[in-house]
């Protein structure tokens, strides 16, 4: 001892200068271990483990003995050896106290794991002498990962794009003056500018000021969130919602909170569900099947292959975004009720869209009933948790779960998505709530939404252009290239002053690259006139293929395949949308426009 | 064949109606696999799968022969046994494409699982013979979870608190009469009523409406996106910095993302780390270690356990929420350096807090650096990625992630919870950028809240009341049982009108429930006399123990453990706050109020 620590004396800059008494004093200032916030380190350890010798030789030998005993017998042993000090103190030291048990981790989450088993070091790295050169090279990890992104033509390029209320549907870019339409936004009926929505949160601002302030738990639980959930139960029927910070988040936590507490639970899961809902079964745990997309007869198969008696959720949407399809809710409510499953519906790209009242797809497969208020066993009924938003057709920003009251509690009381997050501000959800109220008491926008839908479809037809048929309100026009879907969208943009983003792999497969486009009741004959023709233009100086070429080649994804568009008649009847035997869509809107025709929805509707 | 035929025929409502044309019609009218949106079954299959004979035989060998041969012969051959039929169907059957291949799933993650191996059926169960009663109890689980929360007594019982913009700190309660003062809110500064913000946010509302529109890729991204981030970046000096709709999302998102994708990572997390890192790791799958709270010993000899080539992510806290510690950051940064980890820093209760433009603890740290414009070389420059939130300092909803520019482009182009969720409302984004900015050039606010920390900790020291002692801004009131820690809320709420809502398990362990008292600039005299006195009864009432009588027992986390208190230097120096030699807090407040002292620090903060 004697000897190391005169050989070291004779070494290093700091103890050349230290004092036997100052070491002493040093190593015995350490805090009690018992202390509040106090940590549980000497000063000579501190300012040890900064000495590029002892640092290391600490470290290692701390690692040999195991954790508990380093601050005793083992630390003064080490500091008696000190040999060197880099540099002094910064700042204060502030350190917390270190005995408190986490409590929360222990109850919330199962796995949890201590140290993991040493891992084996690479042999060319451990022979190398230079320590530096050996540590993780992170910045060329995060080069590497944009570079297959710039490769694989997935990295995006986000678009300057500010929607203006009192333009609707136009924006500005970057620079005020450059106006540009906006035929891709998902505030499908442009309730982001409605009076009524904006009235009712100017007026909650003024009134409930900016955030919430907290947790739903901790002072972030008021009015605004109790109404807004009666409001979101009232339109789908259930005896309580629960109001999330989005959709992705209600979809993710409540996926992995059932799917992590059901015993044994088995997670059957559309191909084309979104990604939000494909995490949340990841987090949770659960086993995954994975079903073909809307193929009731692979589920079937799927959960006949599975006990009875194990928890099921089968986990899919009314409309998929990306191509506008529709599920089929009743055969899987038929099959969820014969297998013992939970049905878990996406209702995200419906709500306010579809119903007499806009509680989605499954309200507006039993249009009549819904319409007389008499939702008892209807296939809305049947849903056990519908998920929505409330930052599309509701122009705000949020999402929510709907379903039975035990189910919510259970939710409310479990997912930490939920419980350890600020509530959304209160003039959110007073908007949101205006904008859910008005879409309950008024068709006219998905009404007028859904002919602007035709029209376009209608004169993209007549052009050849390749729209895929679906039965929504969802217009995705099929390019089939990366490189061509970009450059489409940039000519729209620059050319023509026309916003449509193009969609690209890994949101589409590749060769499935489109164009997207969501007309809204903004969306007047002028624009869709202009986007029609610009979209014409495009197609022609860039050679993209028309549904007849496609139709040449036999068709693809439903593109100039025999009978398709017949096949998909869209969900929103002529009769529901009081249009039976009134000819051309686009005769009809100029007569509309004009207050030539009333027809009996629109007059319902505007009542 | 025939004779199953006949048999049927003579058992089966359905059967007995049927005519053989009829049948053959249902059996051929199946849409051709490759039609868009069309799925891939018979009407025939589709009544079938409705008879409670039928569809269990259909189930039944459809499993058995697998599922590719389904639709074809033993589909047929199920056909022609078809024996009943239950109901007609209801709607029409919406089915869309079933051959859309899930590009995004196979890119986004790994571990993609098809489907699984059959589970065991219990024997029990198999042997039933009612089928019903073998399925799931859905409610019953429900039942069972909620029993369990009301039986450990973290069942959590919302207040309904309405926190009034032009009346701050006070709030409403369901009643508007009902009028209460908040002291456990999170919006630490009152930004969320501060004029600039809510014109920030009014003025945004007018004129680009009530919300974004779409995803960042897809419409959502804008000049308020742009800005903010440009302010945050500023903020904690960082290249770049990214929005996401909370700092839960941000933490789970960031950790997640990286913790999967840099190969063999392991994340080293504080044992307090809030609910959204641990969820973040654990969705990461990387390899966990936890450390000691706050115990740069126990981290270094984690960190000099794993190879040195392998990436690590040091995951921590500067203010620790529910007991006020404060992370050492300077030492972490040393250790992360020493070997190579990355340092990832929720700043969550510090921003707007601490630093002389609201940076948070890190800028604190280098105080004198950072007020005079000079990052650089700072304890604040060698942290890799920061985390805050737009939702508690500085009064609105959000979070986000700081760091170099390929970072957060990284993140930006991985991260599943940033990429496909709807952007947060414009007015938001600006409100929160109002916030930033006005805190990053005005000290004022943050200074009081400090004065008001410490007078109401002086006040409640002084009437021994068990104040857990640490550095920060946080007032943890130990009471220590969690039936009394309700009582003590619920009294305070209704017989006193001020509303702190009681720490309970899980959020802290059992044994050390608390209150949790924040007080804000808002929170002048009256209001800290009355909370003081409030709790004083209370804690005579209920028999609550006192700072002695812990101290009696040898002292507990920190309350009556001898020099604990003093231990916990305020991180705020009374130079920084400029109130050196003034005397007592409420002397000096009382002074500064009455316009009787000018402290230097307060002039500089006003100018």
């Amino acid at each position: 001892m004697d000897a190391a620590l005169s050989q070291s004396k004779a070494m290093c800059p700091f103890m050349k200068k230290a004092t036997a008494a100052g070491l002493r004093a040093m190593t015995t200032s350490a805090r009690p271990v018992a202390s509040p916030c106090g940590g549980t380190i000497s000063k000579l350890q501190v300012l040890a483990r900064r000495c590029p010798v002892m640092g290391k030789a600490m470290a290692v030998q701390s690692a040999r003995i195991g954790h508990a005993g380093f601050a005793g017998v083992a630390g003064v042993a080490a500091m008696s050896t000190i040999s060197g000090h880099g540099k002094t103190p910064k700042a204060k030291l502030h350190t917390g106290r270190s005995h408190e048990a986490n409590a929360v981790e222990g109850s919330l989450f199962r796995d949890k794991v201590q140290l993991p088993p040493r891992l084996p070091v690479k042999p060319q790295q451990a022979g190398a002498h230079n320590a530096h050169a050996a540590k993780f090279d992170y910045n060329g990890f995060y080069e590497t990962e944009l570079d297959k992104k710039h490769k694989d033509k997935s990295y995006r390029y986000f678009n300057n794009i500010n929607r203006l209320a009192k333009e609707f549907p136009r924006a500005h870019m970057a620079s005020k003056e450059d106006r540009v339409t906006v035929w891709c936004a998902n505030d499908y009926l442009g309730m982001g500018r409605n009076p009524h929505v904006l009235k009712a949160m100017h007026e909650t601002l003024d009134e409930y000021g900016g955030g919430a302030g907290g947790t739903r738990n901790i002072s972030g639980h008021n009015k605004h969130a109790v109404e807004l959930e009666q409001s979101i139960a009232k339109l789908h029927a259930t005896e309580d919602a629960l109001v999330f910070s989005s959709c992705y988040v209600a979809n993710d936590a409540t996926l992995a909170t059932l799917g992590s507490k059901m015993p044994d639970c088995v997670i059957l899961s559309d191909s084309l569900n979104h990604a939000s809902m494909i995490q949340g079964i990841r987090h949770s745990g659960a086993r995954k099947v994975i079903f073909k997309h809307n193929d009731v007869k692979d589920l079937e198969e799927k959960l006949a292959s599975l006990p009875l008696h194990v928890p099921k959720i089968i986990a899919f949407e009314s409309v998929y975004s990306m191509c506008g399809s529709i599920g089929p809710i009743e055969e899987i409510c038929d099959l969820a009720e014969k297998y013992g499953a939970l049905t878990f519906l996406d209702e995200v790209h419906a709500v306010g869209m579809y119903g007499p009242h806009g509680a989605g797809v499954a309200e507006h497969l039993d249009f009549e009933a819904h319409a007389n208020g008499k939702p008892r066993g209807t296939i809305m009924d049947r849903i056990d948790i519908f998920t929505g938003t409330l930052g599309k057709a509701y122009g705000c920003v949020g999402g929510y779960i709907a379903g039975s009251a035990k189910l919510i509690d259970t939710v409310r009381s479990l997912a930490p998505g939920f419980i350890f997050t600020t509530s959304l501000p209160p003039a959110v959800m007073a908007g949101a709530r205006a904008a859910i109220e008005y879409q309950m008491s008024y068709g006219g926008d998905r009404r007028l939404q859904q002919l602007h839908t035709r029209a376009v479809k209608e004169a993209l037809g007549a052009r050849n252009i390749p729209v895929i048929p679906n039965p929504s309100h969802i217009i995705p026009i099929l390019v089939g290239n990366a490189e061509l879907a970009k450059q489409a969208s940039d000519r729209l943009l620059q050319n023509h002053q026309i916003y449509v983003q193009s969609i690209n792999y890994p949101t589409v497969p590749v060769g499935q690259e489109r164009l997207r486009i969501t007309p809204t009741p903004g969306h007047t004959k002028q624009y869709r006139d202009q986007l029609v023709s610009a979209i014409e233009s495009i197609w022609q100086e860039l050679g993209i293929k028309r549904t007849s070429e496609w139709a040449a080649e036999g068709g693809f994804i439903g593109v100039g395949e025999a009978g398709s568009a017949q096949a998909e008649t869209p969900l929103w009847t002529d009769a529901q949308l009081g249009i039976e035997g009134s000819g051309p869509i686009e005769v009809l809107l100029e007569q509309e426009a004009e207050g030539k025709v009333a027809t009996p929805a629109a007059a319902a509707a505007a009542a």
